[in-house]
């Protein structure tokens, strides 16, 4: 298993262990194989060149209908979606809360199944809900993929930071990768430790003691209270955006407080590893959670995320809506 | 007459009277001709066969631009009319209200003369404005489609329950169709008032009387104050959407009392005909105008109507947009 | 160079001085040279006649993707953007300030950055503040083009407007050009001013005396106080949009009143050239800076410049993205 779990990006696809992708939907990070994941990042490491040719489309989802179903606001993770699914030659079709008749009081799942019925080929959805997508695939036949919902999984944030600390690391499984904010509330965290952890990699975690999750230990990683503390060992460090009406929450005293804890900035950095990579979600709060000469510095690796983003995703409706349905499963 | 109405939509299609389309626009099922009618509900059977393929588009609109202009909130309609001109191949605006110039005070005619100017061949418009797209059909050169106008007509609505019914009946003359609710406000009530009534179909109307229209007998219809009264005769029941605002606007006392009286459940569907069609038009308030057992039981076509609305969506653009218009109509 | 600046827009393709296009952004008419003004607007007459076509599409931007990143609210502008970038066959998204994390409290920068991490080949901005695009420029390798900057530059509304005056009256160098209401806080003038002063054209100004722009004589124009005094000898009459809300800033007492003195119709028209064109960048406000009777009129361009507008857009996608950039400058 290690073995499979410790492959940089750089080897041939020949040799990679091939699956025939069973799964109709993403929902989450928690239940995908390992054989899976790395799949995923095998196939994203294809579609990423795309991104980067003269002519930046493939003809392979002609004729497919994607919707982005977003009932939250967001910029990124919408667009890059749309991204994907046209640089695969799909149709998109963009419905958020404002103008959809969600504002008439229909149901979630009726919703979702007047959309089904128009024959899409992915329903890609964003939920303020936790389970939201998970209820829609169940209830569907068209696959669903997971683009957040509330404070649970955010599957492909995960599959694109995998994918960025293998394509710069070269391996996954033995590194040290530190998430340090607000643990509690964050479905990126909670999908990157699902995916760090089945990898092989030690997650580390830090933040105040108001935003541990109960009992995460158990999922087999460890607790800090302090961000100095994780800085000299880890390999990657991945700081989560702190939402700023958290503060009328209680769970800090004030933004500056926040940051002196739990802030990174080239001070704190001084004894981390010379390889170290940087990484954020975002959107970012410069100054705050990250300040702007760490976010823009020589480790950061945001905007490849940013980047890979669009590549992961393009392998996502690839593998669920396009093929490789048929593909020899016998060597795993 | 009788005989062209009668026909059921197993018939070949080289027996079917030919027209050349001749029509511009479409504003409303009260200005199409029976022939007229016919025509589309047959170009959409062609149409319907494209969402079931696996490479779900055609290049019929290849280099049009349709654009929608939709000035009320819309889902499913103005996702149908999308998803109707990318399978067509045609390139989609979509304008709504809110993000229109519209709120810098410019008049309708002028936005919509703006828009023609840059050359687009089909205008989708809804407005709360009953007669908004006979107006701009009027001024324009460009084909006009009512996606909605007011309370006034809904024609691709009907066009799509038409289909429908003819699609699971076989036939839509001499069947007796129940439309049940909120008849005085509903533009779709009153495009399928024109249109199953000029298909030969015998039409009843049921609602509390605050919401019948003045004279509405004079459209050759049957009026009945009581649900149960027509659910035994009728080969379809349509039932429309209660605007839960009219409560506000004393034109029934509760919800409760509305659906105690005008509610469709399993109990008072008992004495229907076996083979009876439930329809609406969506979004449904479950547990108000129709019951979860009767929306998604066995006699529900409600999702078949969303299916058909693409269908008859495609018809209808490339009728107005794409062709037949050099077609034969000697045969008539 | 005058002889340049005189040519009609019949002239012979392989008459005209060819230049390489070397820029990278297109930020504002200032910054850009009498032959690339021409060499834009030469090249926007070989698309203009792409929109006449049965097919309105050419494949030249297939593969590319062009991002609206509209920070105001827009029907024209980002309409004919989009339908520009469509019908050179790019994929296109867009993004609005109230769909967008901006609301999260992102950077512009990050948010450009960000955007500019998944690969687009140009992003259009239209944003309030003044500046805004050529930050962009400055930070990014991709495109960048000015939809509109505050009160600062609208280049491509005066693109159009150059293009459509050449094309109407054969020639730019000469002509008297009257722009017309409120000059301080309109992009439009500001761009116009440039371009038409550039192009060999006299500008007069006339608004109220709130509305002058301070020492704006240094621009080379002149300024009235009347409107009757600019109409004689004017050979285009530009009209800009009075902005309602001035009225409540005190720059000018009453819409009657602004009306009365600055507004355009019949009567105060009537010692006007034979062949004044009567120009509005839309959207207009009927009867109050012109009337119906002018703007419908004989002489009014005010949708021939809308139909420039995709023309004149794309052009300038395909010059930014597409190409041009090795063709033969030594001919200039």
């Amino acid at each position: 298993m290690a073995e499979n779990q410790d492959r940089g990006s750089t080897r041939q696809l020949s040799e990679k262990p091939i699956v025939r992708w069973a799964g109709k939907d993403i929902l989450g990070i928690q239940e995908l194989s390992v054989a899976e994941i790395q799949f995923i990042l095998d196939t994203t490491g294809s579609f990423k060149e795309v991104s980067t040719r003269e002519i930046k489309k493939v003809p392979t989802l002609r004729g497919k209908t994607v919707i982005n179903l977003f009932f939250e606001p967001s910029t990124r993770t919408k667009t890059s979606f749309e991204i994907a699914a046209k640089r695969l030659s799909a149709d998109t079709i963009n419905i958020s809360t404002s103008s959809s008749s969600v504002v008439k009081g229909e149901t979630l799942i009726d919703t979702a199944k007047n959309l089904e019925a128009m024959k899409p080929d992915c329903i890609v959805i964003r939920h303020s809900a936790s389970g939201a997508p998970h209820l829609l695939a169940r209830l569907m036949d068209v696959p669903v993929i997971n683009a957040g919902d509330g404070a649970h999984e955010h599957p492909t944030q995960a599959l694109l930071d995998l994918f960025t600390v293998r394509e710069k690391a070269g391996r996954l499984a033995g590194l040290k990768v530190a998430i340090v904010g607000d643990i509690l509330h964050s479905r990126v965290a909670r999908s990157n430790i699902h995916g760090f952890t089945k990898m092989g990699a030690e997650v580390h975690l830090a933040g105040p003691p108001t935003m541990k999750p109960a009992a995460v230990e158990r999922l087999g990683v460890h607790w800090h209270t302090s961000l100095a503390e994780v800085i000299p060992e880890a390999d990657v460090i991945m700081m989560l955006r702190i939402q700023l009406e958290r503060q009328e929450g209680g769970f800090f005293p004030t933004l500056r407080e926040y940051s002196r804890l739990f802030g990174l900035n080239v001070d704190i950095l001084k004894p981390a590893k010379p390889g170290v990579l940087i990484m954020h979600p975002g959107p970012i709060n410069r100054g705050v959670e990250i300040s702007p000469e760490v976010a823009d510095g020589p480790f950061s690796v945001i905007l490849d995320q940013v980047t890979n983003g669009v590549a992961v995703r393009m392998a996502l409706l690839y593998l669920l809506v396009g093929g490789e349905k048929e593909a020899d499963r016998s060597s795993l």
